[in-house]
């Protein structure tokens, strides 16, 4: 029995509000569940030292908790100074993953940013970030194509991600905090919209899994990344 | 003629959401316009090293704008490795501020810290902060009494803020970023809801200003931060 | 009773030392009361990369305090890896408030860097600062017209400031440290040679202050930097 | 056919050298075919202040590479002032990894830290560095338990690492940096020699990957690393 | 021929001004021709963490250069954020250097924090800032003496440095920037009251230098340190 | 009786290792008893912003210790963010070493980067670390002949260093860390193959040395620079 009575393979409600902030060509808020994540994508032209003159843009992604989206406050990594190794990694992973959606050279010399801000956290922000970044990065496209930046649409597929894990032994699809605070594996995945696996991240603590867990829940995902994928298709219709 | 349209005494629509997010003992959403602020409070036992056993609490604050809250993106502090000038001048002064209103010998050996996260800038944003928070601070409050946490409550009064500037020679309460980015001075005021000033600060661009539009300010502010505080205390009620 | 003796509309005195220092353009020791900073004006050829081709120069400030320069030891920020949120408040303060004296334009592509570091502290220094620093402007602009740097004087008026602020329920003028640290406010005035006010940063500690209490520091605050001007004018001359 | 001549299940030669270096309580240098890396693993009694008082140990570890270890020079973490975020993801794997071979209760209240560092690279240094700190890692344990620190021992399982990638269309494992730099996907799997699966990550560079050739190449790891353990269990025996 | 005009073995004219500033146990402005250091000794009462519970005392020492004490402007290292290496290596040498001057057990658990800042430099701030700590060390520590912090003087010997160099194929004494920025070799000596040898750091620019010409410039080291010494001991009585 | 039972004038025996690693141009490594560094010269084309158009190259050094170098585990100093002062006094030392064995314009406009890291220390790592550098120095510089980068051989000479020192009153040559953390002094020479003095560093730890013991100690280290540059040229040919 799941701590929020969902079936094992059930997805929590997920909410996709577009321009929900009014600067950043795109900007999404996405909720799953008690998650929320604001997702913008921000085009300026010009690409990073290292790719100038190679003829393609660029695509990079930031990722922030806000203070206290969690339980107990976290230190403000501004005022650390300095972002944490988990921060690091989520951000590369979002970048990475969306990177994977776009035709770099059809993008011409520009370049997107990323950034997900989690407002408030109950497991599976980073899924969560990538979910709703994708939608961000499709309306950040749109204004590109509609201010004719680029003539060709370099979106390859949409994106979209979600955690899996094994919960008192049982695979289970999206974990809420309650879960992943205590499951012995936790995986994410990234997969596009054909089925394509993008990116796998999975850990164990405390006990390990078998190729055949493995199996099971790369199953789960699947099928929870087919309904995420066509909640996105909804809310860009 | 303000571009917004409105009368030179007339502050633009104030909303305020309470429990904006579900894990801050106190958190609020505040719209002042299009600027748009979350302001939580965070409740912690313990006090600073350079209070420890000095038999009182401790208030502090923390500001930030999200990357994509303004026009153009702004580097993320975090990712930067340090806040800039503007940041720490901000959130020192709605410390100030808001320690201005507590009893910190009656909060015992507690510290709530103030996080200011502007989710949207149009002008205002460090004045909407404390105005926002003011409340935050209250419910944070609230909750400790609730808890027992302390016996007496420690809040003194509400505090409220807003900007008065000259535009186009002429003294105006409330400046968005139309009028803010070209206004000749720029004045943020902070007042309790005893017409008692807390912090004041003024700047001249371009023109200097006289002790006469000094005084044309100081009407036009404390006509507004009544209203705000009428406004305030609506939504604590 | 002022601690010093002083009547509340007496400056401390003040000395100034030209050319205390030989390499910069400008160097100025200025001394009021006990508190003692070096100001140094240096000029660069060349603006920050923001101003890049538009045609106009820069003023920058920056102000740091000895380790020892006040009571008890401070950390060197130089060691610590970054200067606190005082110093940036400060020298931002100190940068606008002398930028307000210069015709930007009339510069040419060159930045004034404008030094200010405190030797020994006794309250006020930062309104010292300027008023030193407005000094040591005035003398490397001289030599920008000596040297044929610049063939049109940039300067459009000495910029001076004083510290004002109610001292057991009195409005006093120029507070030193034993005042500063026990006022109820504590205000900070910077007025070109016109009358005009520049900046007005006034901060309550403790009780709040009134308009009435405002309008007779502002009152003291002319009288004192009317003073302080012919001071700095006779120094110049 | 790969560059290397290597069969699509074929590992590179491991060479293992125990006690490569004598301060340390346990110091190995693995080579994997060109790939050298230093691993030591330092015992200190005490743990790190969220542990205290929890009666248990801790282990953690740290990864870095020379500036010259690969083909043109990186500059050096330490005078760039920050690790990078690959550095800060590939320690906190090799952390998660070898945290998961030890009954941190057994070990007391002494923290064990890893430190993995690159002196010549090609292509799956933080493999090697897993399957090296796995052995010094055993001869740190073997110490502790001569030196009579600890009574019991905390090592549950030996843990090795490969990477597994689709070259060329084709599953192979093992990957140097030839192939690596260009694959199509590249997953690295962590298991110990029960052939439990502790950490997975994949991420595919240009085309994507499907379940299938998951399941092909988490075969291929699973020989791979059955080779690997007995490299281990030889060297220690 | 030197620029100034001096002879090879004739030092600048040293001025040493005790309580320059009015809050440090010990105050020494230091003028050596026209370099101008400020050197306190400060008194804290406690010792760092790795002198804990040993019974003994510490000193340190921290050096720092105006922005513009130099004939260019350099940069602030507080808001560069951190120190350079010539900056930390020499307040490490004048830390050492000191250091050797006290007994650190007859200390007492206290620690003197030596800050040497350079107001005006025309070469050899090094050695005038050891040499004019000295003093202001000499000072702190009767100052500890009058309060009772100690009983017996832990002051060892006076401590005093000078430069040698080889100015123009000729051995010379006390390099003023003229001369040190074209020497082929310049020294750094640092010698106590007794003419025991305690620092010697030699660096040949260009040509190298010979056992013989170390030989000579020792000589004249011995020499000026000689008049040195008479001059701290005339300021002290 | 030295701990090592080595005569006073007795080197630790010295091993040299070209070609330790296969990507740098020069790469060595040094043994000298129980001391191991691995010494690299990396070219790059092109120098630093302060060199640009001036028609000569660079040289320049970096060194570190690997955490468990030593007998205890320090710090890694890419995870505390800062290199420590004794890391920066001494790649200072390295680089200016070295510069001094090369004719900078006969360079080209090209960069070499020395990395001196510390596999194990026991004691003399910065002198081992010149020692070794110069024959990767060397043979990087061979590279550049053999590519053409450049015309004429810009080696001025070999340069090689070692400490001395002074352990229970008598001069010693080479100090290892049994000697050299009790010595009374300890000083590190520089010198080239012409007998030349480079770089010369000496401390007196508790007691001070006399001129005559400096006499003594260059004496020493003459003799054991010259076997050591026998030893570089024989591993060269």
């Amino acid at each position: 029995m799941r701590p929020s009575g969902r079936t094992s393979n059930q997805l929590r409600p997920i909410q996709i509000t577009r321009q929900f902030t009014s600067h950043a060509e795109g900007s999404v808020l996405i909720e799953v569940g008690d998650t929320r994540v604001l997702c913008t994508a921000s085009i300026e032209s010009g690409v990073p030292r290292f790719l100038k003159g190679k003829n393609q843009g660029w695509l990079t992604a930031e990722y922030g908790m806000l203070p206290r989206s969690t339980h107990t406050r976290n230190a403000r990594e501004a005022a650390r100074g300095k972002q944490s190794g988990r921060t690091q990694e989520i951000q590369r992973l979002i970048g990475r993953s969306l990177r994977a959606a776009v035709d770099l050279e059809l993008l011409g010399e520009n370049t997107i940013t990323i950034d997900c801000d989690v407002l408030q956290a109950d497991g599976g922000t980073r899924t969560a970030s990538i979910t709703g970044a994708s939608i961000a990065l499709a309306d950040a496209i749109k204004y590109m194509l509609r201010q004719k930046m680029i003539q060709t649409n370099p979106l390859k597929h949409m994106v979209a991600a979600i955690s899996v894990g094994i919960y008192q032994g049982t695979p289970v699809l999206d974990l809420d905090y309650a879960e992943d605070s205590t499951a012995e594996t936790d995986m994410n995945i990234v997969m596009n919209e054909d089925k394509g696996i993008i990116e796998l991240q999975g850990t164990a603590e405390g006990a390990t899994f078998s190729p055949t867990e493995l199996a099971e829940m790369m199953q789960l995902a699947q099928q929870g990344i087919s309904e995420i994928i066509e909640i996105q298709k909804a809310s860009l219709s």
